[in-house]
């Protein structure tokens, strides 16, 4: 991420008075809506740098839904419909493919949006709207010392599926069609601490977990299921794109869906992030910063 | 509008599965959330399409969130807060002063978004999040026989105020930054029967409404308000960007607003829209189809 782009972060974070707005990038707004809590959440695509020029278009559209209903589920609300904004590229029927059958699968309405054309390098944008099924609604904030670190499955399958995709041969899913864990985020939000989805490599999103909620993380990288060979492991830990739920609970939590135990947490004591024992300063080679 | 498009258009309407779904282009989403009603749109422009290369960003951001809101107001929908797309243009402290004074004139929060970079030409999209204020909420589709046209302000002020910016001479504030008639939307709310804003051209805009609600409309084009010379006057119905609320109500109404009737709504008879006594065929040449 360029500085600039932190800078100008800052200044929207300046200017969203929203107390509930939770910023920009991965994460939703909430706000209180009648009696109701809405979670609100958007993210661009654009091509040839959230994804590549000549993939199928049916893919891109199933990647954008779930990328933006995998924010929702860390917030354990309900998807409600998502707005389209939708740059023309020559093979809408391709698209319009991919997102039908990703609005089936999630069981989402299409509310609306915008078409526009113009542009050399495609740019898609979704805007995906939600009901908070608990409030308060899981943040990224929320850790406690003493609580217990999960993750709601393996990291590193869209790393070997991606590189499947690059050469043409091996199981393409994990990176072509990513699941956005909806009801499994709605089970978990009653219970938790904290909670995000993995989206951009497990160890960044757990610093930055650590960091929202002002403790130390401590990872036990032996203990995180992947989906890679062993030798990838500090690989598959970078990694983005898995969509797993990483979260915090109390240590004798009873659990509603399967999960794995990977750290702890605890007071603040200088290092945000501790691997096997090892602290960790600063962002830097832990995960995909994008601009 | 290409035909692609249009195709692409009617795919995605086939997908919105919402019955209260409104579709594509300048309409809003209309959704019930508990005991309240979420009024949605999002609109995407695109450098050198929508808005001029080597403009001065913080009158992007202006006109973005003054579409977006506009779109609002014909729903008589009060804003709640807006969800940013941002494409880093490289002059984004611009961008962010422009976005403030907007966000502050409409008071308004910015609630979150995203960033990316990455494209030839920027592209800015923006979700804007409403609460109705009536309901049933106005649609384009409501006019009924006997019913009066009426239109809230001047059109042809953004087409004067476009060639004052594009000559270097001359008032541009009508192009630059348009107003979105908020309180006007909400005040007319519970008393019209159709209303919707006018972005694309008064002529084209009249057509949609007509054809929306199984109509015929017939306006009086010199009865139209104008702010442009008398003798462009068939451009200044033609031109959008003025944002002016256009809509229908009983004969017998008090408005609660200062408005102007331009026509009358009679039953459907072959012809969608009739000027002067002269029915209009197709939308071509009306105002302005975008891609």
């Amino acid at each position: 991420m360029p500085r600039g782009e932190l800078a100008f972060i800052a200044a929207l974070r300046e200017l969203a008075r929203n107390p509930a707005a939770r910023g920009f990038e991965d994460d939703c707004a909430v706000l209180p809506f009648g009696a109701e809590t809405l979670v609100l959440t958007h993210d661009t695509m654009v091509e040839g740098v959230h994804y590549l020029s000549g993939i199928d278009p049916a893919d891109v559209a199933w990647k954008l839904v779930s990328v933006n209903l995998s924010d929702l589920a860390a917030k354990g609300a309900k998807p409600v419909g998502v707005l389209l904004s939708y740059m023309l590229c020559g093979d809408e029927e391709r698209f319009v493919a991919g997102l039908d059958e990703a609005l089936k699968f999630y069981d989402v309405p299409l509310l609306g949006g915008d078409t526009v054309g113009g542009s050399e390098a495609q740019v898609l944008g979704l805007t995906a709207v939600g009901r908070a099924t608990h409030t308060p609604v899981p943040s990224r904030g929320g850790a406690r010392p003493g609580d217990t670190l999960y993750l709601t499955g393996p990291v590193g399958g869209a790393m070997m599926a991606f590189e499947a995709y690059r050469d043409g041969a091996g199981e393409r899913a994990a990176y072509l069609r990513p699941l956005a864990l909806v009801s499994e985020g709605i089970a978990l939000a009653p219970l938790v601490t904290a909670m995000m989805d993995v989206s951009d490599g497990l160890l960044l999103d757990a610093f930055r977990l650590a960091r929202a909620s002002g403790v130390t993380l401590e990872i036990e990288t032996a203990s995180v299921p992947i989906d890679a060979p062993e030798g990838r492991r500090a690989e598959a830990l970078r990694w983005g794109d898995d969509y797993q739920l990483l979260f915090t609970a109390p240590a004798d939590a009873r659990l509603p869906v399967a999960a794995h135990r990977i750290g702890s947490v605890r007071a603040a004591s200088g290092e945000t992030l501790v691997l096997d024992g090892e602290p960790v300063s600063g962002t830097s080679g832990l995960g995909y910063e994008h601009g």
